[in-house]
């Protein structure tokens, strides 16, 4: 089963093959059994079948076309309204509003029970990818996917069946373990551990001409100062202000 | 496969079979294997092993002693800080500081990572219990942990065997599918559809006398407005505030 665990990856381009409703049933229900803080569920799931919807998230999530032919589309949401509104309900018309702490616990609830899903997926054969671009645009996809306040899009998943292309696809190669290990507490990483690290990575995807300098030069300038990054972080900023 | 997922449940007693390096480290480096936003792990992985550190921690969060007898105990940060100190050494020295879009899209990497960790235990026969405490007492936990400025506790994981009253213990039922589940959109859940929903699952965990009005005061009280949420909320707003 561990080898198993260990073929999962990133999947984007699938075949025709449509993911049925049986599957896709089972596939969100045996996710709904996944860890949950207090057995809370804070989570929304938005089951994407609508083209036109499917059309503009893939224009909105940093333009990438294969969301909208994706067989299964999925967005994950923390929600911090569904108890609110039942609670106002039922017991306590003035509740306080949600804060940052409950934000956080339900983004926790919320990536657990997606990535619950994709590994659920991934044991019937379906490849998926997460897709982080849905954290950008925040009005826009509050507006198209009528979140009420305090339903945030934490992530959006693609599922599918794989194309022999991507079955073939080699997985990309992961920095060593000791590069995000730690014992007891945090230490900086030395310098010439980022060289070693990073080269010894780089090697193994033969890109062995890729040392530290150039790595960080590409990631800054393709990542970290992005346009989408800047997105990202207006678009979180304001995603926070709500509970703040 | 599917069967053997759905058997996933928190554990929080364990034998006093210790973890031994080998499976934690083969735990733990699968783990690495998980999905992470362009493959660059922001995240850190704290192996708590010290007994005082383990004996802290099980105070600090939420006063928790199973926390300080269990074999294996992961603190998963969002690291928005390696990254960064590599990139200005060997790239770019003033580079902006991260916004609170590197941060949410470093806590998705690190709860992805934590649950692939709590998945491949599971396959090797250890129990798991996530810990969302850690992310109260935000300056206390950044002491205690030489955590450096954009390093976060986003979750702790216990890792260790389960005993046999563990092993027997009944699952908690989650509630229908219905409850999280939208098609397309997002539309708020009607209050008798709350009502149907909470009753069924307390009906099922033989607690048929908790209808929702009980169900939400009761988790009104023990939770929602409890004394660790108005914590966990002060806490994670500091943490927010260095990536505002």
């Amino acid at each position: 089963m561990i080898e198993h665990i260990k073929t999962l990856k990133s999947t984007r381009l699938f075949t025709n093959k449509p993911v049925d409703n049986q599957t896709k049933r089972l596939i969100l229900e045996e996710a709904t059994l996944a860890p949950t803080a207090g057995n809370m569920m804070m989570y929304a799931m938005l089951d994407v079948v609508d083209q036109d919807l499917k059309d503009k998230l893939s224009v909105s999530c940093d333009n990438q076309p294969f969301i909208n032919t994706a067989p299964m589309v999925v967005v994950f949401c923390s929600d911090n309204h569904r108890f609110n509104e039942g609670a106002q309900h039922f017991y306590q018309a003035n509740l306080r509003d949600p804060g940052p702490g409950d934000f956080l616990l339900a983004v926790s609830d919320t990536l657990i029970v997606a990535h619950h899903a994709v590994m659920i997926a991934h044991t019937l054969g379906l490849g998926s990818c997460y897709i982080g671009d849905v954290l950008e645009n925040y009005e826009y996809h509050q507006e198209l996917l009528n979140l009420p306040p305090h339903v945030m899009p934490v992530c959006m998943v693609v599922f599918g069946y794989p194309t022999d292309t991507q079955k073939a696809r080699t997985k990309p190669g992961r920095f060593d373990l000791d590069f995000v290990l730690h014992q007891n507490t945090y230490q900086s990483k030395a310098m010439p551990l980022h060289q070693d690290i990073i080269l010894k990575r780089n090697q193994a995807m033969q890109l062995a001409h890729i040392d530290a300098s150039a790595y960080y030069k590409d990631y800054v300038n393709r990542k970290y100062n992005s346009d989408f990054m800047a997105e990202m972080n207006r678009s979180v900023a304001a995603m926070m202000k709500q509970f703040l």
